[in-house]
C-alpha cells in the first residue's frame, strides 16, 4: 500500500527560549525538522513527505534547505492555527484513499527505522498504528486540590507516528474540532474507531525544552556509536 | 525542624545489561548514587543521611567510597525484597518523630537544590510534599486489547524527593504491604492522609536504562555550564 507521511512542524520557540522555532534548531549540526524527515526518507525513499509549516516559517525552511543542500523531495503546506487545522491541511493533499499515512511530529528526530516499519505494517493490518510506550513513573490524577495514586502499569504514553489508512483518518478529520482532541488517534478514536497501540521507545523525544536539546546531541552520539 | 533523607538504590543491572548495578554506574567519572547523596548534603550539611542498600551490595559500596575517597557522613542499613521493605528499614534508622524525612531514589542524581528545599518547605507545613511534573505527551488508558484516549492535564507524573513528616509515615509504613504500594505517596495516603504535590523538574530523571545514562553525561554538561 502506497504510504505517505505528515510531519507536523507548527510549534514556536516559546517553551525554548528561542527566537528560532525549535523544529530549526541544530542538533549534530542539521536543523531537528530536517533529521525528521530524513527518518522517513530513510525508511523508504518512495514515501510521500508532506510538512505542514507555519506559514511564516515557509521562507525560513527554504532558506535552510538551501544552505544545508536538503533535497529529501517534499511537499510543504501551510499550518492552522491548531495542530487539528494542520493536520488537515496536509490531508487535503493526499488523493490516494487506498494509502496509509503517518503523522508525525516534526520535533522527535530520533523515531526509529523499527519503529516507523511496524507502525506501517500494523496500520495496513489494522487500519490504524499509535506508537506509545509504558510509563516509567508512578501516575496521579489530580483533581482540585487533591490527588490519587493510580496504576502506571494502567496507562500508556502516547508518541507519534500515528498511522492511519487514508480513508478512516480522512473521514474522521471531516468533523468540526473538537476540544478534546490532543492527537490524530483521539480524533479518530471519535469517529468510532478502536486505537491500536504498537510498541514505541524511550529514544523517540519530543524535542520541547532547553533540556531536550542537550538530551538530543547525546542521544545523537549513542546512535552514531551504535 | 530536623532533617532526614532516605535513599533507596535497591536496583539491580538487568534493566540496564550490565553487571554493575546501576546506581553505581559512572557519570562523568563518579558513581550516580555518590552525585545523588552529594546533592542533599550540598542542600544541607546537617541532614541525616540514610542510605539503604542491598546487602551483596554494601562491600562494593564501600570499596568505592575508598576509591573515590567519599566522605559524607551516612548510615547504610540494608534493604528488603521490596522497596516498601527498604524504606521500612531505613525509617527504623530514625528515632526522632519531630522531624522530616525525604525518601529519594538513588538513581536521581540531578534534582534540584531548589526542588529539594521546596518540598522539605512545603512538608514542614502540609505535613507531606511529593514532587511531581506534568506530562509531556498524550496519555491513554488501557483496558485489555483496547485503550482511551484521556486528557493529560489530569494527570502527573510523579518522581522523588517524596517528603513527610517522621510520625506520618511511619505510621503508614506500619501496616502490611500492599500490592498498590507503588511509592511512598501511595502508602502515606492508604492511611488516609492527602498528599500535595509539588513541582518537579524535567532534568530530576531516573537512571533505569542504557540511554538514560548518555542523557545523565549530557545533562551533567548542561548543569556545569549552567
Amino acid at each position: 500500500m502506497h504510504q505517505y507521511v505528515i510531519i507536523v512542524a507548527g510549534g514556536s520557540g516559546s517553551r525554548m527560549k528561542s527566537a528560532v522555532p525549535k523544529q530549526f534548531l541544530e542538533i549534530g549540526g542539521v536543523p531537528v525538522l530536517m533529521r525528521t524527515i530524513s527518518r522517513f526518507y530513510q525508511y523508504n525513499n518512495a514515501i510521500n513527505i508532506i510538512l505542514v509549516l507555519p506559514e511564516s516559517d515557509i521562507a525560513t525552511w527554504q532558506n535552510l534547505c538551501q544552505k544545508h543542500s536538503f533535497r529529501i523531495p517534499i511537499q510543504v503546506t501551510k499550518g492552522g492555527t491548531t495542530r487539528f487545522e494542520s493536520v488537515k491541511n496536509g490531508l487535503a493533499l493526499i488523493d490516494n484513499d487506498d494509502a496509509v499515512v503517518a503523522v508525525h511530529d516534526g520535533v522527535r528526530p530520533f523515531v526509529s527505522l523499527e519503529v516507523i516499519a511496524n507502525s506501517f505494517n500494523q496500520a495496513a493490518t489494522y487500519g490504524n498504528a499509535v506508537v506509545a510506550v509504558a510509563l516509567k513513573d508512578s501516575i496521579r490524577r489530580v483533581e482540585r486540590d487533591q490527588s490519587i495514586a493510580l496504576n502506571r502499569n494502567d496507562f500508556k504514553l502516547v508518541q507519534t507516528p500515528q498511522v492511519f489508512r487514508v480513508d478512516i483518518i480522512k473521514k474522521a478529520y471531516s468533523v468540526t474540532e473538537g476540544t478534546d482532541f490532543t492527537d490524530d488517534a483521539s480524533v479518530v478514536e471519535a469517529a468510532g474507531i478502536t486505537i491500536k497501540l504498537v510498541e514505541g521507545s524511550y529514544e523517540n523525544i519530543k524535542i520541547t525544552t532547553p533540556e531536550d536539546l542537550f538530551i538530543a546531541e547525546a542521544l545523537l552520539r549513542l546512535q552514531s556509536e551504535e
